[in-house]
């Protein structure tokens, strides 16, 4: 995302009453007020391509024409929109068609849990149950996560220019490196050696938290067998051992899950962004049946199951996930965004990040990065950056984009990398 | 809220998918699945009357026909549902209306902040603010507050049903004593001596914290002498003076703000639950211009800035609150409700709680309180306790009640005490 | 303590080698080289009457010639100096003289332990301990305490001029009231009150730790009936009962424990200061049999069981507590003591502090007591301040100070008074 | 040192009154009342030869002739013996000559500061330190740092066994991996790639703290090139260096600091153990004159500064350290002792640890390291174990000791090898 200082509004009204903590505002000056699919509209009526998708929040993309009516029909009805924790027929159904479509025929044996419907609030609930099962203090969290920004979360977030501005405590974290943080170096082993070691000043922990492909932390991808070391590390030491598939999750790898090819079998997972499929705030936390110790309301939250989103996000669930084709899909076009992206990639001597729908490049330099993506807006593609210093190019659009659309904004993204390139060198010349 | 732990869930998936984190639906073990103004219904077509209403966040009753209208049309016309912090026509017109029709006749200038739409993150970015602003750390926080349940708000949080969950350090928070805790004491004075002695072990805040009536921690009304006393407090000491007006805010007590006629002038605001009026997830910090000094995204979210809640949100500031007529309405329910409970509570030698249309009865213990509300849902009644021992009877019934509606719910109410304390009366005979 | 920023130093190798941390050399700006009983002498052969006394460290006053003769005793047979926590000698005599003269007569069953040889290291442990037996994490310390300046310690302690050079995080403490800190107000039924309710936001506390008098904050005495209570809440409430004794305790309120009149049962108390009677780092936790859980060296510490100070302290046990002969000489001299302080105080306004021999003269401000602290300096009496504005002028002086030079001495101070209070007339005519 | 929870007491008075926490006791079951040099005596007037040196307390042996004498003069004038941190005449003579003797000829510009005389206190008085300088509030320490056991310095160490007693949140500290934690890898290099990584995870330090050798780590020695990295990491970064030379310092390693062949200029020096010379309690923080911010008392104690400790502290310095002699003969025999230690090693398959006269032998297990110790004692050798599993066999002897005692005492080490890997090869055939 980018921190760039200065910002074109786009009406008075946000300089005058919305604060200046709003930062995508500033990488796409315009006041957006439609969208449909991978397309977006501002209200002059200029249609943009999203590569951004929420960050990963519209995964079926904007206003999808069943889940939209849905909730129309929902609304229309007099369905219930807010019931705090009671029963509703919505939620009802929502679990019913998440038993059937997704756990069963994965042969997972969860429950979930409903709180405030944000990812960090699903952060901070697995946290909190981690704790309460294990009775430890300490939660293991990786260089470059990212797993929200309120205090409990926000300890287990890499990023500094999230946490610098918290002037209080952020304890109860340690950090391990991730996968392939110091190139060749196996960092599971060097973890395990470390909570081996009685005297390493490592507590034992009460999780382990750890996101398959670290999203905002640049879209680095772990592979397979040192997530399964890092699993058995967890049981070897007694921690719960999360998974933080609030990005990754819900298709943008490929498949339901982002871990599910992998064999893990984590205790809590975390879902939120596409969860709703619509991009209504949702989150839920996948539990272990035995870990489900809580008391009645120890954790609660006033918007905790939000109906609306039982709603679109059942309809997803039957219209995505109920055979394999979409999933299919996804996948073929994951193999076509690596092909391409390595293309751009080897032609300027970068090299590709990510898996799956979740790819990018890194451009090295946060400024060249930033360049790129301003020149893809120009072109009227909305695309953005992550990782530590914003060097990574990330494409994130939604996974039901069409092919035809889906090219042509590759071809702006290509495009881009070769004008602020050929500017650069001939600026050196 | 009732912490039974019997619960006659109403239909196997719960059991076997949900979490038992779930608590309101043990008060209340039916499925619903629709709901209109002050009526809620069950799947089997049975009527119930909500004197709960989200805790205060359906302060305009369930599916107001014209924010579900607006929020229809919205959605019909691929109106954006997600849009990150990016500017979109319908956080323009919230914040358009929020100024014209809120901050402009009240000669208030305030910034509005949108983070993750909960009030648990709100209250989050407040206290990160207030520690930003004044480079300290410690937070004041009252007996019996409730400010949510991430780590950050968990700690400003007096309820320890919620605290003893979290194995982790709950710093920087220093506990003072509410409006009348101590009886005649003005714990109001204590807090200045205290913050005013170099050797008390007070250290100088950041903030201190406070609702105007606690709906949580037993409807607690504190005056608005003492409030004031307590903003001085702060501004002597240095510290931002935040309102948390989640629950008592958006009208509930009989203004828009819970404050407003207190000659108050609170450095940050906390709004969620009826902010956007349907009971959609949505939550702002109201900030003073020159607290303004976040950097781009230093407290983020995917959820912030819901778009259904601004259409719905802006729908209900023009419905009502343009004028004064709403107002006098809820004011004028709000004395009736004070003279029918004062009346209920007199017979039974009980003694009123809280404000405008936040008022209970302290039934002195929970087990009686309990038994009142099971008593009041057997008469299709819904209503719930509150306070340190769930020993308040709370009535939180949607503002736009109807007066026949409103009555008969507090008969029912009425007959619920008379025949609790009737069959203990008798027992005790 | 005086905080005065100027400073004579008296030879330049202190200026260049010596951190400007130092204190006391800045109120008395001479340099010292010889020491008996109450006279302390600067190297010009300049006597000067201790009114100090270490802060209580030299309840013997200084270089008691028996406890002198045992140590070079000692020396001389090459008696072991170090012997970390093995057993000696010294140790067995030590432990032998305190169960016989100082547990045994008062009926009194605790273990002794030895850790780093300082009030604020046996805080520590005591908290730890606490900690550790309970389960539990927080304690709750007073108003004014001061509990020692190392990170667990300085959590405990009130004094804000100590605790804001740490950034660190000072958590686990909750803050109470001391008795008298709000006037008539009971502050231990406020206290018992937080405890009790569940929604107050106070934790279930590991300990209460408390001092009798309150030294450093200012020669505030707690009532035996508030002690009483407060004993009463601790364990009504599964919390240790801590007294620390370090500056009351060893005789200086007239009994060997400051508390033995009061009929209290502590859990735990720390000692130090004057325990090794001469002025030898030295410290102690004693505590009851049923709270020795602890592994082998699980607190440790270099300097655990000095030696020397063994023997010197149980020199100190024998030669002052064997009869009743020395508590009956200290208590008289405490009676004559308030009588001259309170005739002092009287005759300008003023009120006493304290109990025993550790009285002193509340004169209002800071800059006063200091003046009157500097004048008595003047006379070659060294004398120091107290309270959270170093408003409290403080008689610390030897127990065994000679009437005639503790007469002497008082009349320094008396006329201190005079001179300081008339000339603030003068000016003011 | 050992765990082992059987103990044989030497006196009742042990079991009655003093805690289970003692340790070393239970390695040394006797009752020890007089050493010399090298050699310690029983009650019964067994003589033990000291290999383990109050854990590098008594560098210069057991009452040293000289120090004692210094010590008994003071006494027998009256000398101060307690004089808070007043300017006393010993502490004037103390600094002169570690100003002349210490810092001059190494062209050192540091002052040095008293706090409470151990060495924990000193390294909170450090921490602290870097802290209000840096305005920091993280310190980095290491695997298997030993840093002493109150809260500020249990942070920092990293021991389990010290750490899980205390229940309260042990916050502020980040853990990287010591000199060849992780074999080949280089560890500094890992420390400077996560500090420079703005999505790491790892805050702006206050401070790095390092030992140059690990003493109760087990004998892990730094070596020069990676210190020196690790000082130009913490410069890089704007965190105070510091070392920790509480155990290596003061001649241990062949040169009065453990650093001073290093080319190193840490920014603070903590100092304690054999700074006295005789086993007194003492402690100083020597740190740069710009970092020399405090206020007066800002960090304080009643034992700061030790007028005793100030004498022999003295005359060591005078003895020991005038010249290059004494110096030149450490490393002679470190030199000795590394040769012998070697062939032991070598023997049996082990492998050498540490530096100077602080060598050892891991023998692997703790059980087989502890049996070892167990039969030196048989023999009347004193010597224990470090480590993180108690695995090391280390070497503490006095410097002074004399050759003839030295290669005794060896032999009888060499020989309890033999005895208990030769039993073991019995026992396994």
């Amino acid at each position: 995302m980018t921190m760039s200082d200065t910002e074109k509004t786009d009406s008075a009204i946000f300089d005058r009453v919305e604060s200046q903590v709003r930062s995508y505002s500033r990488s796409f000056p315009k006041t957006f007020n439609k969208a449909v699919g991978a397309t977006i509209y501002d209200r002059d009526g200029t249609e943009y391509t999203d590569f951004l998708a929420g960050c990963s929040t519209l995964n079926y993309g904007h206003n999808d024409p069943d889940l939209k009516a849905a909730l129309i029909d929902y609304i229309s009805a007099d369905g219930i929109a807010h019931g705090l924790d009671m029963f509703t027929d919505a939620k009802e159904k929502f679990l019913e068609a998440f038993e059937r479509i997704i756990l069963k025929p994965r042969n997972m044996d969860y429950k979930l849990m409903f709180m405030g419907p944000t990812g960090t609030n699903a952060v901070e609930a697995a946290l909190k149950l981690a704790r309460k099962v294990t009775g430890r203090n300490t939660v293991i969290s990786f260089t470059n996560g990212f797993h929200g920004v309120t205090l409990g979360s926000l300890a287990a977030t890499g990023a500094s220019s999230h946490r610098k501005a918290f002037n209080a405590g952020l304890s109860g974290v340690q950090r391990a490196a991730y996968d392939a943080y110091f190139g060749d170096i196996d960092t599971a082993d060097m973890l395990d050696k470390q909570l081996s070691d009685a005297s390493s000043g490592f507590d034992a922990p009460a999780a382990i938290i750890v996101e398959t492909v670290q999203g905002e932390g640049g879209l680095n991808a772990a592979s397979g067998a040192w997530l399964k070391k890092i699993e058995e590390i967890a049981k070897k030491h007694g921690a719960l051992f999360i998974i933080d598939d609030i990005q990754a999750g819900i298709g943008r790898t490929g498949t339901f899950f982002s871990f599910e090819e992998m064999g893990l079998d984590p205790d809590i997972v975390t879902m939120a962004k596409s969860l709703s499929g619509m991009g209504l705030p949702f989150a839920s936390v996948m539990l272990k049946p035995e870990h489900d110790i809580w008391g009645p309301a120890e954790h609660n939250g006033t918007f905790r199951g939000n109906n609306h989103a039982f709603v679109t996000g059942r309809a997803a669930l039957e219209k995505f996930w109920a055979d394999k084709s979409f999933e299919t899909e996804v996948k073929k076009k994951g193999e076509y965004l690596g092909q391409r992206l390595k293309a751009i990639a080897d032609a300027h001597g970068f090299t590709l990040r990510g898996r799956g729908m979740m790819q990018g490049i890194n451009a090295v330099t946060g400024e060249r990065a930033e360049a790129i993506c301003k020149a893809c807006f120009e072109q009227n593609l909305i695309i953005e950056t992550s990782g530590p210093d914003s060097e990574i190019v990330k494409v994130l659009c939604p996974l039901t984009i069409e092919m035809d659309q889906f090219t042509k904004g590759l071809d702006i993204l290509e495009n881009a990398f070769e004008r602020v390139m050929g500017s650069r060198r001939a600026a050196a010349e």
